[in-house]
């Protein structure tokens, strides 16, 4: 079944590369029934966001009308990028199926490697430097938040 | 002017929560001017992968009409979490201000130290287990990639 499905994602990335979307290709299902699937759209849609997965999630979130994707599981013609990574924790899907690793990837020329070099490295020596600022009262958001009697905590 | 901007994107953070969304907030800079600002709009949009530096970096692309913020700076009210990492080397984003760190974070109850400490695990063995599968002629989306001879490399 797994197999099943994660060829079909496959298919999707070679079929979204004659749609003008690069060569990944990814789907949610749920209760063994695609529920999600999109390609690779980030040239098409003009959004380095829009990885396979990303608008796969996004797509299934839609569908369900829930911010979390709990019980469903995503299939993906290659291994995800640590921002897809991340998505996948935070939409808390229960697994991931691919077909290719970070280093097939790599090899086509997508180098999702470097970005998980980067990860590790102190935010002010990486590559694109990312660095802490004094502001005033910069908790005051958390704070906020805290104050709420009503939240939706996600 | 760093300073300047990373305090709207605190106080942008701020007015967030009382607009339904989550506690931050971030912009994106070209030249000295904001060309794109958003909260988190995780439970207001139904998207996981709605933080607001995934959704300034989406707003900004809109702007420019490109898939990358070559000579962008991206100012965000808290460290970025690992899928927002992601999407700034994908967008190719400059440089990153932050006012909070990710120990503020998940003192907030946003734990993104979890995630951080799920990337240098073997796939299989995360939290949420992520599987290589044989599949029929895997590389081929590459392969299909690679055979175009008009392609927008991203």
């Amino acid at each position: 079944m797994h197999a099943f499905f994660l060829q079909q994602a496959v298919e999707l990335a070679s079929n979204n590369v004659s749609e003008g979307g690069g060569p990944f290709g990814a789907l949610v299902v749920k209760n063994q029934q695609i529920i999600a699937a999109s390609g690779n759209r980030v040239s098409a849609n003009q959004d380095p966001t829009a990885h396979a997965e990303i608008m796969a999630i996004r797509k299934a979130c839609l569908v369900l009308q829930d911010f979390q994707l709990t019980n469903c599981t995503l299939y993906t013609s290659c291994e995800p990028c640590p921002m897809c990574l991340g998505a996948i924790y935070w939409a808390r899907l229960s697994a991931v199926y691919y077909a290719c690793d970070r280093l097939h990837a790599s090899a086509a020329g997508f180098d999702d490697g470097f970005i998980y070099d980067e990860i590790p490295k102190l935010p002010a020596e990486r590559t694109i430097g990312m660095y802490y600022l004094e502001t005033t009262n910069p908790e005051q958001p958390f704070k906020t938040w805290q104050s709420l009697t009503h939240k939706i905590c996600y």
